[in-house]
This record gives C-alpha cells, sequence and structure tokens, in this order.
C-alpha cells in the first residue's frame, strides 16, 4: 500500500468535499466565502460544507449563485474567538463553526478540514475530535517556504507543541516526507534536523539521536536523511523538509516571514525616496510585480495539521479571499492525494518497525 | 558610576588601542589588513595591536605604510583553524594569534579584541583568558539586527551556549541594555523576551520567571521590560533588546538572514529575467542600490561577546575588508565608552540586588 502512495489508481477519483469553518479569521465571512469563490471556478471538482451562522452565509451565498450551487451551508451560530483559552474551547466548544468543521472529517463527510482561526483552538478540537494517530505522541504543524530556486522546503513543527523529543523528531520525518512527497510531489524526500551547526557534536543531544532514528527508517519511509541543516537553510534547495521542535520552528518561521517584512519595506522606501527613484519604479513596475508576486505571503497560506486521524488546514487568520483560496487549493490537492490514508500508513510502517528494532536490540 | 554611563567626561580620551587576530578568516590576512586600513584611515584615534605570523604581516604592512605607524605587530605563528574543536583550542591554543589577541586584552594593553576566528573556540579562550564576570553563569554573543525604522536591535545570546534559564535571561536583560546604552546611545532600552506568542501564558515557564526577574531589576538596570516578542518583531521598532537562549537565537539570526539572501536572490532574477528588467534595472540603479546598501550583511559586521571580563567582538569568518572595517568601528565605540567597565558595574548591581531580595524573601 505505501509503496503506491505516488500513483492514483484509476477509478479512486470522486468529487471532493472539502469541510469549511466559516467564522474563524480576522477578514470576517466576506474573505472566506471569496477564497471559496476563487477556487469554485478554478476547480470543477470541489464541494465544500459551510459551517457558520445562516444568517450571515444565506445572504452571503445568495451573491453567488455558481458557488452556491457546490456549497450545503450547516447552521452553527457559536464561534471560537481569536482570543479563546484552548482549554476553554476544549470544554465549551461544542456546536461552534470549528468544532462542526472538524466532525465532518471524523464523519467522513469530508476529506479535509479548513479554518482561518485561532490556531491553539484548532489543534486543541483537532486532538479532541480527530484523535491522534496511532504511534503519534505530539501532532505538528508543517508549513512551507520558498526555496532559492523553484518550489518549497516543508518546516516543521511550527508551533503544535513547545517540545519535541527524538522519537517526535522521528515521526514529524516520516509525517514532513509524506506531505512533500503528496503536497509537493518530491518522490523521495531529503530530510534536514535543525541545529545550530552542521557538525555531528552541535547543539543538544537529542537532535543527534533523532538523526540516527530517522536515518534508521529511511528505506521503509522512503526518505533521505541529510544531516543538521541550520536556520540559513530554511531555502536550501538540497533540502526537502526540516524537522525541529514547535517552538524553534515557530520563532524560526516568524523571524523568516518577519525579515521578508523587513525588505519589502525598505523596497518600498528605496523605489519612492525620491521623485526619481518614483519615475525608477514606473520602469521597473514589470520587474517589481515579478518579485512581489514570488514573496507574497498569501500565495502560500496554509500550516497542515499531522498526525491526526484526518487533515486539517489552517490558513492564517487575517487571511483575505486571496489567501483563503490559497489554503482551499491545498487542502483539495490533500484530499485527492488520498494523503490521509497514506500518512497514516507510513506512521504505522514507522512505529512498527521500530518497535521490532527495539525488540531485536532487547534480545541481543 | 552606573549612573554617569552614557557619558564622556572630559579629559578620559586616550589613544584607543585594538587586539586584531590575524589568523583567524576565511578571507585571509589581506581582508583582515585591508579592514583596519579602512578604520585607520576614518578613525586618527585608532592603534592595534596586530597578533599573527610575521612573515606573512610585515610584507603586507610594508606595502601600507601609514597604517603600519599605527600597528604594532606582534608575531604569532599558530593558528587556530575554522574545524579546530573548542576543547581541543582550550588544551593546544596557546601561543595562537586568537589566544595571544585575548591576552592582550586581559593584560591592558588593548581594549577590545577584534578576531574572524572559529566562534566556539573564540568564545572558549574567552572564557579561558578572561573569565567570566562576577555573577554571570553563561556568557553570550549579541548582534544587532535592523528595526523598520533607522537604528537597530540587539538580539542576544546568538549561540555562546546552547541553554540559558531564568537567571540567565535576565542577566542577558542587563548585558544587553547596556550593550544598547553603550554601542547604540539608547537611554533606557526596552527589553522583549523572545517567545512564541505574546500571552502571559504562552511557551515555556522559565521565560515567565525571567520575564518577572527583569522586571524587578528594571530600574537599577535603568531598561524597560516591555513582555514576550515574537519571531516576527526582530525588526519591531518598539523594542531595544532581544533576550533569549542561544539556540533559539542562533536559528532566529540564521533563518533571518536566509530570508533577507534569498530575496536578494528573487530580486536579482527579477532585474534579469528579461531584456526589459534589465534596462529597467538601469534606470532603477540608485534605488536598487539604496536597498541593497540598507541590507548589506557586511556593514553590521560584528557578534560582541558580553559576561567576561573585557569585550571581544567577533567578525563573521567570511568577512571581506568592508566587513572588518565595521567590526573594527564597533569595537572602537566599544573601547570609547568603557563599555567593559560599565557593564561589569550593571552586572554587578544586578547579581547584589537579586542576592537581597532572595534574603529578605527568605527572612519573610
Amino acid at each position: 500500500m505505501a509503496t503506491n502512495e505516488n500513483r492514483t489508481s484509476p477509478g479512486t477519483e470522486r468529487k471532493t468535499v472539502l469541510s469549511i469553518d466559516g467564522m474563524g479569521g480576522d477578514a470576517g465571512p466576506e474573505a472566506i466565502v471569496g477564497g471559496m469563490e476563487i477556487s469554485a471556478k478554478i476547480n470543477p471538482d470541489i464541494h465544500f460544507l459551510l459551517h457558520g451562522d445562516s444568517n450571515v452565509f444565506t445572504p452571503l451565498l445568495g451573491k453567488h449563485p455558481i458557488l452556491a450551487s457546490r456549497v450545503e451551508l450547516r447552521d452553527a451560530d457559536k464561534v471560537v474567538s481569536m482570543h479563546d483559552k484552548p482549554s476553554a474551547v476544549v470544554r465549551n466548544g461544542k456546536g461552534t463553526s470549528m468544532w462542526n468543521a472538524l466532525q465532518s472529517v471524523k464523519d467522513g463527510e469530508a476529506t479535509v478540514a479548513v479554518s482561518c482561526g485561532n490556531t491553539g483552538a484548532l489543534m486543541a478540537l483537532s486532538m479532541l475530535v480527530l484523535r491522534k494517530l496511532p504511534g503519534v505522541n505530539r501532532p505538528a504543524i508543517a508549513v512551507l517556504w520558498p526555496k532559492t530556486t523553484q518550489g518549497h522546503n516543508v518546516l516543521l513543527d511550527l508551533g503544535a507543541d513547545i517540545k519535541a523529543d527524538a522519537d517526535d523528531l522521528m515521526k514529524y520525518a516520516i509525517m514532513g516526507a509524506s506531505y512533500a512527497r503528496n503536497g509537493l510531489g518530491v518522490q523521495r524526500p531529503r530530510i534536514g534536523v535543525l541545529n545550530i551547526g552542521t557538525e555531528d557534536h552541535k547543539g543538544r543531544p537529542e537532535l543527534a539521536e533523532a538523526g540516527e532514528m530517522i536515518q534508521s527508517v529511511q528505506d521503509l519511509a522512503d526518505l533521505e536523511y541529510i544531516g543538521f541543516v541550520e536556520g540559513s537553510d530554511m531555502s536550501n534547495p538540497d533540502v526537502d523538509v526540516i524537522v525541529t521542535d514547535g517552538f524553534t520552528g515557530n520563532v524560526a518561521l516568524k523571524a523568516g516571514e518577519g525579515t521578508a517584512k523587513l525588505i519589502r519595506g525598505f523596497l518600498k522606501d528605496a523605489f519612492t525616496h525620491t521623485p526619481l527613484a518614483k519615475l525608477a519604479a514606473i520602469f521597473a513596475r514589470a520587474s517589481l510585480r515579478r518579485l512581489s508576486h514570488r514573496i507574497d505571503p498569501r500565495r502560500q497560506n496554509g500550516g497542515v495539521f499531522l498526525g491526526l486521524n484526518g487533515t486539517v488546514v489552517k490558513s492564517h487568520g487575517g487571511a483575505d479571499a486571496t489567501g483563503v483560496s490559497a489554503a482551499i487549493k491545498l487542502a483539495f490537492k490533500l484530499a485527492q492525494s488520498g494523503f490521509s490514508e497514506k500518512l497514516a500508513a507510513r506512521v504505522a510502517i514507522g512505529a512498527s518497525t521500530l518497535q521490532t528494532a527495539e525488540q531485536e536490540s532487547s534480545k541481543a
């Protein structure tokens, strides 16, 4: 089964249903419906279960009749706000649009859930509703980051948990590799462990241990372990998946995003500083647009929750319609590839291999 | 004494002698002598003790007679290479140009040492030769990172140690504040603790504890604690000093540097992609030069080692003459401000305050 991971068997194609949390996000229901419409126009196979307040969404969908024909609206008038604590949402979240969006995946009505809501609450509810995959101790959030050449690297964990031991990092490698294969089409993803130097003796002891564990599963998980990588390798084309604990990953991603924003600001300054600079900007418009397109964070919008019985795509809280549509596109791609089942199979192989290895080494 | 930290008293000016490790670095002795010459031309008060192989440096200085008159060459034919392990250098490093450069600071012949060599070895030798300041458990490496507006933020630790507990982070705050005051002229630096969210309950428990400790010393250390900051705040103009453990800081800095490099590459692509884009680049030349000047990593080159009896500036290993000159400029500024003594006084106050507070709370 696992060796067929990259093939789409004939006859397995079907109407793909995504479950959308309509109420999360800072940009409001308009941005979410706007994103759904962009995606629906591009993808004729896409269908939605939309969870949210029908008083809000019925009139909104009325303005988008083509989209409306592909949407089944499920009334949910309770909302998880950006400021709700995950622990409170776990206790009182039943009946929220976020909970119901996850429940539709759990019940098999939809393949992947998409939410723009509060990340901590979404992860807590995902663990409660979908449950962790057998063999996974800590689920992870994975994101894509541009390579210096073409394509993207997968980074995880981005903050599902603040800690990760060697075993967690090994599972992240297996899950990240499966994501790179199904989401990005990389046949045998190259895995690096994030550290503060590339020499074997550098950094925390659990990182070297994680490296050995990843190496031991590389054939069964169809991945290649390439050793330690550094923060400066986030865009390195010689790696495909970078694994780290959620604290470090969160800081690294935000440091990268912050720097991109810093330079966008500098660039804007440089082309508005003098009247001559403004004139130059007119000549340079096509080049600047090309650049801005490449570093537009909305076009790669979607953290994927890995390690659950089901796939959840977390869109940025402030995403506009373009951003929401990018998250939906990613969810659709993962749904069509049968990602959830393939990931589960890989993790199961990884877990049983390790168990066998441990049993054998305890016999030896 | 500490309250006079920002003033240069009349009559205290003197010939400033910097101690240079001539043999470290990937760009060779030419880059180091080149950087010294740039700085010597700009600063008539600057003098150098240069440690390195006289067979190499005597002919090199012969080509730069004006610089040569300000340099005292000290023969040291042993070199610490980029690949030497810190533990080996501690055992066998005596007589290397790196060791001798630090020894000159220890002996009071020079005020600040500058090296382009192996960071781990330089920190290990600095701790051995200069010794840690009383009250400092973990020394730190601090760097400057551009604000979105003007000026720079101080980040530390960048990898002197992979761990930091709450007490270490509090000392980093005191040391970083002193650096911001003497190196950047910020009277009452605002301190943030790096975390994965700004709410009080986020992240590791030692970070909240560090926050409380920093708050408790803010008047005596003349700083303002502003709470948690995130990776995206590295360029935030509302903070001046960001403290974190050396693992996280190293990853954050390199993630930022890597992203800057990524975007420089994209920018180059955008302006060479078509003949029209190349034409636009000619019109945009002044703007692009302005931008490239602002994001040129060579212009802010120098990690400062804090928490030792003496100041050490670590230049980037691959620094060219421009980069070396930036590191020397920083060393000169810190030397002239009497930074080492002022930092020591601040740390002593911080340590004794805490001791008093602990004694009082144990009595209560």
